[in-house]
C-alpha cells in the first residue's frame, strides 16, 4: 500500500452539541433554494431524504425515461475527474510513477446540502422537518473496470484506508452524527456510473437501522454481558457451515438470519466498536477478506449487481461499547416486493447455509 | 357489485393463545421436508423467511437466469386457473352470465407453508428461528390485461370484498396474528406473472413495519389525545396540495415524508382500526379511490411498476383502537441502493407536493 496522500486530515475528537439550535414553523418544499430536506415521518420517526437539490421534474420518473449509464470508458465521469467537471479533490492518493490511484471529491449531485448555517429544524402543521444537510462525497479508483472482487488485496486495504482517512474529517463537522459509507455495484443496485466508486454521506441523524442495531446489541449486553457479534463470530467459528472466509482479523460469512440469498457480513474477530481506530493490519485484513468474498460471490452468481455497506458506531459524541463495526454485503438477487414493503420482513429463497457451501467453494 | 358466492367464510372473532407450545434445540436448514423458516436476527430481533419450499438451487440466482414472465395470454397460469393446474379455489365470484369474475386460490410457491401441527420454536446455539407456517393466497380477476387503474370502480370494490372475505376467514386460523394484503404490478415490482392478481399472506408474526407504526400511533395518542393518521388526514384537508383525490368516505393523498417520488396513500376519513369491519359503502369508495389514484399514476409516470399493500390493526386477539388502517401505494420510481439499505432512509429525488400537483391534474 503506502500511498502518497496529497491531502492530510487530522483526526480531533469532541464532544459535539446535538440539538438545534433554531426551531421555525416553516411550510417545507417551499423554499427556493433547493436544499434537501429531512423530513420525519410522523407515525414511526423515521426519515426520508427529498432531494430537492438534485432538481429533477415529474416527467424524470417516467418509464422509460433516460439513464444515465455508461459501460464504456468514453466520457465516464471517473476515468478523468477533472476534466469532467468534478469539484476539487479532498483526498488522493497517487502511485510510484505519479499517477493516481485513487481520490475522493464532493458528489456533484448530492442527496445532502452542505452547511450554510445553522441547522435548521422545522414544523409544518403536526410534522417536522429539517434542512438535509451534510457531506457527499464519491471514492474513485483509477481503472475504469476493475471492481473490488478482482482488485489486489493492498488496493482494497487503500480503499478501506480512503475511508477511514474521509471518516475521521468528516465525524468532526458540526452537526454530523453519523458517516455512512456504501458502494453500488452495477444498475441493479442503483449505481448511475459504471466506474467502480464508493460514496460517503455524513447526515445529522443516526439511522433507523443502527439505531435498532444499537439498541439490539445494548439490550444482548444487559442480558448475557457479551457483545452479540462477538457471540455470533463464536458460534459461527465453531460450527463452521455458515463461514466463507477467514483470516487472521477478519471473518466473511453468511448471516444466519439472510435478508438477501448470498448475502454476506464481513466482520473483524475482536470485538471493535469504532471503525475508524482499525489498523494498518485491518485494513490488509478487511481488503483481502472484501475482495474473497466479492469474487466468490461474483464466481457462484455470475458478476451480479450488488451492495455493501459499513455499520459503525455513531460519532455523535457518545460511548458505544457494546457496539461492533462490519460490513454487509448484498447481493441483487431479488426485488422487494409488496410483501416486503407492507412488512420489512424479506423472503430468501435459499438457506444461507446452502449459499455459504457454494460460495466457500468458489 | 353483487358477486355471487361460491364458497361463504364465516366470521367468528375469538382471542387466541399466540405464546409457542412447543421449543426445541434444532439446526435451522436441516429438515429434510423443505418448510419455510423465520428466522429471527439476534441483533435487531426482526424476521426474515427462507422460502426453503420454494426449492431453489445457486444456480437459480445466477445473473440472466430464467425468469418467468408472460405478458401474453397463450400459456398465462391465471387465465385458466384450472386448467394450468392451480388448487382449488377458497372464493370464487361469478357474473351474471355464469363466467367468473374473481378467484381466489392457494399459491403454488408459497412464501410460507400450511401448517401440519403444532407451531415449532427452535434455537440454534444464540439463534432462534420458528415454523414458517401461513396461508398464502392468490386473487385473481378475469381479465389477462386490465389492471386496477383501469377498472370500472365496482370491479376494484369487488376485489376489496374478496380481500375482507378471505381475511375474515383468516384471521381465525390457529397461530395467525397478521393476514398482509398486497398487489405486485410489472416485474420490476417482484411480479413473476404478468396476469393481474394481489395476494394475501396469513403468518404467525406482526412485522417490524406494522409494530414500528402501531407503537407510534399510541405514542401520538399519549400525546395528544388523537389518532395520528387523523390529526394527517386533518392537515391535508386543510392544507390541500398534497391532496390528489377525495370522495364521501376515502381520501388520497401524497404523504409529507414520502419514501418514493409519487408515493400515495389511500385511507378511511373516519377513524377505522380495522380494515375488516368495512361496510359497502366503504368498498365502493375506497374502489373508487384506488382507481383514480393509480389511474393518476399511470398517467403521469407512463404506466410503472407498482406495489400497493393494506396496513391494519392484527388479529392476535389484542385491541388496536388508535390505528388506522390505510392502503399505501409505492410506484417503482427508484432502486434501493446502498445508502437506502445501509440505513433505511429512503432517498426521493421531487418533494410530494409537486408530485401531488402532476397526480392531482391527471
Amino acid at each position: 500500500m503506502s500511498p502518497t496522500k496529497k491531502t492530510k486530515t487530522k483526526s480531533k475528537v469532541k464532544t459535539k452539541t446535538t440539538k438545534p439550535a433554531v426551531k421555525k414553523t416553516i411550510k417545507a418544499g417551499s423554499g427556493g433554494d433547493k436544499l434537501s430536506e429531512l423530513r420525519q415521518d410522523l407515525v414511526t420517526g423515521d426519515w426520508v431524504v427529498i432531494a430537492n437539490s438534485r432538481g429533477k421534474r415529474p416527467d424524470d420518473f417516467k418509464v422509460n425515461a433516460e439513464i444515465n449509464e455508461n459501460s464504456s470508458q468514453e466520457n465516464c465521469l471517473f476515468c478523468d475527474p477533472e476534466a469532467s467537471g468534478q469539484e476539487k479533490d479532498v483526498l488522493i492518493y497517487n502511485t510510484q510513477d505519479g499517477d493516481w490511484s485513487l481520490r475522493v471529491f464532493p458528489n456533484k449531485f448530492p442527496a445532502f446540502s452542505r452547511p450554510t448555517g445553522k441547522l435548521q429544524h422545522n414544523e409544518e402543521g403536526p410534522y417536522f422537518w429539517m434542512d438535509g444537510i451534510g457531506y457527499h462525497e464519491v471514492i474513485v479508483t483509477k481503472d475504469h473496470f476493475e471492481r473490488i472482487g478482482s482488485m489486489d488485496k493492498l488496493k482494497v486495504a487503500e480503499i478501506f484506508d480512503a475511508f477511514q482517512t474521509r471518516y475521521l474529517d468528516l465525524m468532526n463537522k458540526k452537526s454530523i452524527r453519523y458517516v455512512e459509507i456504501f458502494h453500488n455495484q452495477g444498475k441493479e443496485a442503483g449505481a448511475s456510473i459504471f466506474h467502480p466508486h464508493s460514496q460517503l454521506a455524513a447526515i445529522p441523524v443516526i439511522s433507523p437501522y443502527i439505531n435498532l442495531e444499537l439498541s439490539g446489541a445494548d439490550r444482548y449486553y444487559k442480558s448475557n454481558k457479551k457483545c452479540v457479534f462477538c457471540d455470533m463470530i463464536e458460534w459461527e467459528k465453531e460450527e463452521g457451515h455458515r463461514v466463507i472466509f477467514e483470516n487472521e482479523r477478519f471473518i466473511a460469512f453468511c448471516p444466519f438470519a439472510s435478508r438477501r440469498a448470498f448475502e454476506v457480513w464481513v466482520m473483524p474477530k475482536d470485538h471493535q466498536p469504532y471503525f475508524e481506530r482499525m489498523e494498518t493490519e485491518d485494513k490488509i485484513d478487511v481488503g483481502e477478506a472484501m475482495n474473497e468474498a466479492i469474487r466468490k460471490i461474483n464466481k457462484v452468481l455470475g458478476d451480479p449487481a450488488l451492495n455493501f455497506y459499513l455499520h459503525t458506531s455513531p460519532c455523535d459524541g457518545k460511548d458505544y461499547p457494546h457496539y461492533h463495526w462490519h460490513i454487509e454485503i448484498l447481493p441483487k438477487t431479488s426485488t422487494w416486493a409488496g410483501f416486503e414493503l407492507s412488512t420489512g420482513i424479506e423472503i430468501s429463497a435459499i438457506e444461507p447455509e446452502n449459499a455459504a457451501k457454494a460460495l466457500r467453494e468458489a
